[in-house]
């Protein structure tokens, strides 16, 4: 298993965390790897994969997010960040990648992005191939 | 394959299923288990890791679901039961989890939930190595 | 790694690739199957599990979405397909299932769709076995 740490820097926030799976992957060029699932061990983050060459996606999904998971419906949860928990599961905590001759497999668009949406923070992603 | 049975008792439930699922991990100390795939064969239930610590969470989450997949839009299937659909698939079917040294790696409030939109009913869910 | 290619159709699509997956499974019977991944490399596409047996389901389910993510929405994206990008991540870009004797492990109304947002387009899905 393998950690990748990240300071996320905002309440809200896609980061693109391709280039660190991929360095993790290419520094473990002894081992065969056909999959990689990558999972985040927090409540209140997610994983999506989705466009990353142009920023304005990621920004509308946040505000997209934000609108689906109104913040003022009547949440009982106390510490201030259920919208946050919701929108960690409708992305979900786990993803699972092809990688081919140690190379992640993606669309020509394609990043893999952890969302922070209760930060900032110092958060966790593990990597585990097969 | 193994397969976990649960009796669901409301229309709408979260259901912490973490415990039964390590059980299922730590009957087979035999076997190496680097993940476990988990999946629900299920059109109107879903899967999802969230808080499982405070139970204002999953309250929270089916509220917000709720919210978002309105029951009064005019759907075609004719059971009633389709914003449990949409609902599932909001969630997601399968979720795969990293296993070492037979424990689940979650992190400190994370626990895996069926959840029922459409019961009660009786559950399966299927648990795969590998 | 398998690839299948899909030419949809319309704007907005549920296509239904169970039986596209179970072929290559089929056809691959020399080799050990326990798992399959299953990944679509596109940004406005999503892959899900749902009934497959009426099809008012699926209509329902594109119908849900695009209520759920309001195309009038204030979008920086410039394309125009931004709600698209927001459903592929509601969705998911890929899914674990298991296979038992050469045959996917699903329950009795589940089929698995290739859901276009952002049709009609050429699509690739791409297979995994482990």
């Amino acid at each position: 298993m393998h950690k990748i740490e990240i300071r996320t820097r905002a309440k809200e926030e896609f980061i693109d965390i391709t280039p660190q799976v991929q360095r993790v992957i290419s520094s473990n060029t002894d081992q065969k790897i056909k999959h990689v699932l990558i999972f985040i061990p927090h409540t209140t983050a997610g994983l999506t994969i989705n466009e990353c060459a142009d920023p304005t996606v990621s920004r509308d999904l946040l505000m997209a997010l934000d609108r689906i998971v109104d913040k003022n419906w009547s949440y009982q949860h106390r510490e201030g960040n259920a919208p946050a928990h919701v929108k960690a599961s409708l992305l979900g905590s786990s993803l699972c990648l092809i990688v081919h001759q140690h190379r992640l497999v993606l669309g020509s668009w394609q990043g893999i992005f952890m969302v922070e949406f209760d930060g900032p923070r110092q958060r966790n992603i593990y990597l585990s191939f097969s």
